[in-house]
């Protein structure tokens, strides 16, 4: 990623007018945008091979399902797996849900599930239904209001006083960008064979996880996340773990055989796959892992951070403005109010200027009411993003503050 | 439909060339293939408005929201329903896992659920694991094998013997085609206030279902068999009954309120609807609907009856054919099987003419057991198939047949 003006041109969007201003996307933790490949990926796929997968014989389902097929064997290699590991569902919130409803015909009554505060609903309210239906018991690591993040100290205390079952982890929060420690709380919570999960659907892009050194039992994302398209998303399972959980959907795809009778299911990761798949989503994804790994990943981190640097100077230095979260260990997603405004009018007025932030409480309630507030301004960048952006945001920013004042 | 030459050019991959051969296409009941309208719309979405929906007050957030939920309102409209009544899915087969799970919770041991001899795997497989769950028993309506379908006074018996709580049927039947008479056994088993379940992956784009007409409580389809995107599925339900189904998978979205000690659910659509939708694949469903709104469905219907019926009496005349199901009323779907050859080896030899036609079991082992073969050869049409496509099948179609004599 040696220039990123060229880098750019890949991304239709990014050239758009948006209210009579050049497009300025701040949203990437909402989704991200996609570049041209994968326009064309889905494009080539309905115009050339359209057709089902693993049922056919004909030339359309053999491409189809070699294509479909290959994006597993790259996510697999992306994440340091091995392909029949990697799961495919419609969205990070179903590979949650899948895990919930798999480890939670194994819990008993009072068994832990240990959380963080900085949880996606996503990663809180399936839980909440497993301890509902189990009589298992949520337990959750707060927040350290002073450092705006969980610490270890207090996480291993709270692994060693409640001995959880399953620890369900983001990787980096969604609202506030935090990297959260989880290859330190993975390996101390093998002391008590607790069940990792990580929630990667916001690090997945920046953080490029790699499973065997996390060596965690689980890790979920989003395609959309992660420049591929809407409707699709991973669940990653250690194989042996995995292949142990129940089917969870039931239909075609997903069995050996079937009579009124009896039903036999298939191994993983099929047996978690029932139904026609989101095919062109998938060999589209697959697209957007070969622009992954095209790309200069290190220099993107690098760039990423000294993007985020810029933003955060900034932003410290219009007064009125609270910063939250760890500015540390960040993905590039910074969360602001100013003063007593409402996030929501800020985001209106900048939307004025073509400036796309979200506003909300960013499907964290829970930590929400954690920092106190009913919600944020947040910024999320990724690596198509400029410092040039990063300044016309604060200059219009700065005029639409003087607005409210 | 005034010329289906004309028709035909909005479908590009029609234009393909296999094996040296012009595509003929005649596998549309696994996947129907997309005219230029839903690809330009998937195209379209991620150069010029992609964000995500629901959350964001921004130009692009706003835009996505729009189309997304004005597609909701045009599905609503064709099958004669309310938009608060469509849920969106991943597919047919997560809409029935959804009703299985949802339904499952209000049975009691002995409670009977009658499905059909008829179904796909999908309709079969998650009664059996509800079943299994809660002690409620199923009950299959056979087929008649002389008449090769259900009959309706032997439907009508099995109700009034069994009661059943929950009745589950294809509209159509993916493996023979049989239109099955749901509206008549929707209609009896009122007597008996059975939850209707219609499983329409196969009708949707034939019949054009009627909510209203038909009366049923739910109805589930795919949209990548009816023009649209891999990756998107429907449940209809009416909204009196689909309400008071329980939360399926939670998550963003799909709430009111979180705390860490509890969470208010959104009503339906919403609440079924966790974490983020297939927000292209939903746009570019609209453009599917669009189209299918937009040619004659009249005409398309006459059209397809006399292209099935060409097709039939042009198998019927090969020697040592058989053809399966009930050919009278049919969406235009026909299984076959030649002398005691292998339906595998008469669609590889078709394919190297560029024929796609599907062979197997098509997830419906039971039925194949019921009519004591293990799998079929199965054409089935669309309203982009010609006459033309149909003599040269046939041409072909008997010259591999004289290879395996």
């Amino acid at each position: 990623m040696c220039n990123i003006d060229i880098l750019r041109h890949d991304f239709p969007i990014l050239n758009k007018i948006v209210n009579d201003q050049p497009l300025i996307y701040l949203d990437s933790g909402a989704t991200s945008q996609k570049p041209q490949c994968v326009i064309d990926s889905l494009n080539h796929f309905y115009t050339n091979s359209n057709s089902n997968v693993h049922r056919g014989i004909h030339t359309l389902g053999d491409q189809a399902t070699t294509s479909y097929e290959n994006t597993r064997e790259k996510v697999a290699q992306f994440i340091n797996a091995v392909p029949k590991e990697i799961v495919w569902t419609k969205g990070a919130t179903e590979s949650l849900n899948i895990l919930a409803y798999g480890l939670s015909q194994s819990l008993k009554p009072r068994d832990i599930i240990l959380i963080s505060a900085l949880e996606h609903h996503a990663n809180i309210v399936p839980w909440q239904q497993v301890c509902a239906q189990t009589g298992a018991i949520l337990k959750v690591i707060p927040l350290d209001e002073t450092l705006q993040k969980i610490t270890l100290s207090e996480t291993f205390k709270l692994i060693d006083i409640y001995k959880p079952k399953i620890i369900s982890l983001s990787h980096a929060s969604n609202a506030l960008g935090n990297i959260q420690p989880v290859k330190e709380i993975i390996e101390y919570s093998k002391k008590y064979q607790s069940i990792t999960i990580i929630d990667g659907a916001q690090a997945f892009m920046h953080l490029r996880p790699d499973m065997k050194n996390l060596d965690c039992d689980f890790y979920v994302f989003s395609a959309h996340k992660a420049l591929g398209p809407t409707g699709l998303g991973c669940l990653y399972g250690k194989y042996e773990v995995l292949n142990t959980l129940p089917v969870y959907q039931t239909g075609g795809e997903m069995i050996k055989t079937v009579s009124f009778e009896e039903t036999i299911f298939s191994e993983a990761p099929s047996k978690f796959e029932a139904g026609t798949p989101n095919i062109a989503g998938v060999i589209a994804f697959g697209s957007a892992i070969d622009y992954l790994d095209k790309i200069n990943f290190n220099a993107q981190l690098i760039y990423e951070k000294a993007l985020f640097l810029s933003l955060r100077n900034q932003l410290e230095n219009i007064s009125g403005i609270k910063l939250y979260g760890d500015l540390d260990q960040n993905i590039g997603t910074i969360s602001f109010n100013y003063k007593n405004e409402h996030p929501f009018d800020i985001a209106t007025l900048l939307d004025q200027y073509g400036i796309a932030v979200r506003v909300g409480n960013h499907c964290t309630q829970p930590l929400m009411s954690s920092l106190n507030i009913e919600g944020t301004v947040r910024v999320s960048l990724a690596f198509y993003n400029t410092k040039t952006e990063i300044e016309v945001f604060i200059k219009h920013l700065k005029q639409c503050l003087s607005l409210l004042d």
